[in-house]
């Protein structure tokens, strides 16, 4: 095949303005940015990664809009390196595959989500865990050792290592699969990793992008699911995603009272906090040594709710955090999602207007999640 | 046997005065009381709970001081019920038992940890997690169905449902296995329930009543184990423990680098918290899908430092509480101690001196638990 794709994508351009508001994120030591032309991105051509034995070359179809490329533009993550190309929910066809290659070739319709690098060589990359390597690579605004800056998939094109790349199967519609590749892997690997399936119940706090997939993928593995919403407008189509019971939190303000010590597993993806999310109740809804699994990123100047041990005393309850999931997990969730037939709701809109999605997510329009379609070749 | 044993006890009379700091506990919505004179008990006549089939009479022979008699005593979980006997590690002789009592008879020595009933009909009491029973109650400071008031170990004798009273196996002393029984076993829970054992790697955090058990226990089941205390006068103390290494955090104030990804499960002990403990340095210690389990209980107004998904998000990191241990847990801890041969640290004194035993935890001269022996009958 021809080495000759042209690398072209939306980008955050500029330079970063710091607003008087600006703080320090404790983790990172970065300023945070106020940005107000966050959303207005600009088409530019970028240096892709160079292309290495084990890489596959994909000029990409689809890419789903994600929470983290809205944080990551808005600068609430930290500081983002200029110019920016968000995006990690790609589908696309494969044109090019390296010497090493051995899992893809040519013509095969395959996916990339938010990691596109590890050191493959560690403990956790050896377990299956390479989405724990200490080492690990963001889809975008991330460096390769060489120095080479990641740029996402609101682009015409992306390299990444094969360990990296995902076969989509035949009966699983790209625009389908785009947005499971991060979202839905986000959801599936805490469920999965504690035990969804029958007999257990689930409760999905959140119904957005992820906790969409939450309530698909925890009944497609057989668990009893309830979703907890505050937006009375979500509560009948999640009843339609299959959810067995929907509790809508501004209604049934003590919601928590019936449902003491009924959950195995809560799958959390708020990603803002205040002082009066009701955490300990949602903890106090677990079984002996249930876990609360957080998956949502608040900006990095939004911890949890404070809580105290006796929260977590009265059930032995575990209160965690989770990270994207594993090749491994990500092929096991396509398999399933392939033979159970599980489709996300989304919207499909050309990649120019990734501004609009972008606006839409943060203003909690999206139902439940925008893929963009190519239109930049 | 007779009925006849009197019921006596050093107990914490008088009424509680509110200080102008008091503050409302949110979960019991109690007031706290600021007591100067909770160190200084006097002895009392109290009402045993009423003798059913299924109980056991003890005389006790000796009783642990707890953490949880001081917070208990000095109202730092909310008001306590005034007289108070505190005490939750006793140890004493059969001396009547209930038609229905199958385990026991009169002469057996026996013990009583921190819980001294439950419903006993629930999912949970069925699945052995009596120590997670919406309805437990606490060996002092409780109140059983029938409104009798609940007196702990600082006493002549003490009955109980034959499910909270414990065998001690024959080669194991009575002031060793005293503070086993809230002490030992609430160590001792996290650490089997988390599979503690050879090959894995444990932490303890805070080296006093709880941790020198923690470190104890983990290495008679066989794990490589590190010690953090931030008091160097106990690091020699510590290594005799059997500790594989000990680090004192006041002196290497990084000590999270080097060991970033190393545990498979910390306990931590502290009981009180400021913004400036290193909960995240501790979290980011840990294996993936490794635990942090806090078995600490500050007082109801000192919650945990904050925390940021982040900070569990990069080893898919779970911080848990746990709430002593089932009888099934003790019974296996005994034995363990009775086979392995683990005898704690423990400092004796006669009952009478309560007082001094109370104020000596207090300001963490204990090593390192005390032990008080029966002196009132």
């Amino acid at each position: 095949m021809s080495n000759s794709l042209q690398f072209k994508g939306y980008a955050l351009t500029g330079k970063l303005t710091y607003s008087s508001a600006s703080s320090v994120h404790r983790l990172t030591k970065r300023r945070f940015a106020d940005l107000s032309n966050w959303s207005d991105l600009k088409v530019i051509e970028f240096k892709p990664k160079n292309f290495q034995p084990e890489d596959i070359e994909i000029a990409i179809t689809h890419c789903g809009v994600c929470g983290s490329d809205l944080h990551t533009l808005k600068q609430g993550w930290g500081e983002s390196k200029l110019p920016l190309i968000a995006g990690h929910e790609i589908v696309g066809t494969v044109m090019r595959v390296g010497d090493k290659v051995t899992e893809f070739k040519p013509g095969d319709r395959v996916g990339v989500g938010a990691q596109i690098g590890a050191c493959l060589s560690c403990k956790r990359c050896n377990a299956n865990y390479e989405n724990y390597c200490p080492k690990q690579i963001d889809t975008y605004n991330a460096e390769y050792p060489d120095g080479v800056v990641t740029q996402g998939g609101y682009a015409t094109a992306i390299r990444a290592h094969e360990r990296f790349v995902f076969a989509i199967p035949d009966n699983l519609e790209s625009r389908h699969a785009a947005s499971m590749l991060c979202a839905g892997l986000t959801v599936f690997s805490p469920l999965t990793t504690n035990g969804a399936g029958p007999g257990k119940t689930v409760g999905v706090i959140g119904i957005g992008g992820l906790g969409h997939y939450a309530v698909l993928f925890a009944k497609a593995l057989g668990a009893e699911v309830y979703a907890f919403t505050h937006d009375a407008s979500k509560v009948k189509d999640i009843k339609q995603m299959g959810a067995d019971h929907v509790i809508n939190t501004s209604e049934q303000k003590d919601f928590a009272k019936g449902l003491s010590g009924e959950f195995d597993i809560i799958i959390s993806t708020l990603d803002s906090y205040s002082p009066q999310t009701p955490l300990a109740d949602f903890l106090s809804m677990l079984v002996v040594h249930g876990k609360f699994i957080t998956v949502g990123l608040p900006d990095a100047n939004n911890p949890l709710p404070p809580i105290h041990p006796f929260d977590l005393m009265s059930s032995g309850a575990l209160l965690g955090g989770s990270h994207i999931g594993s090749k491994k997990e990500c092929v096991e969730m396509l398999q399933l999602a392939a033979k159970k037939g599980v489709k996300p709701w989304i919207e499909e809109l050309p990649m120019k207007e990734v501004g609009k999605a972008l606006r839409g997510l943060g203003d909690n329009k999206v139902r439940y999640r925008y893929v963009l379609t190519q239109d930049l070749v």
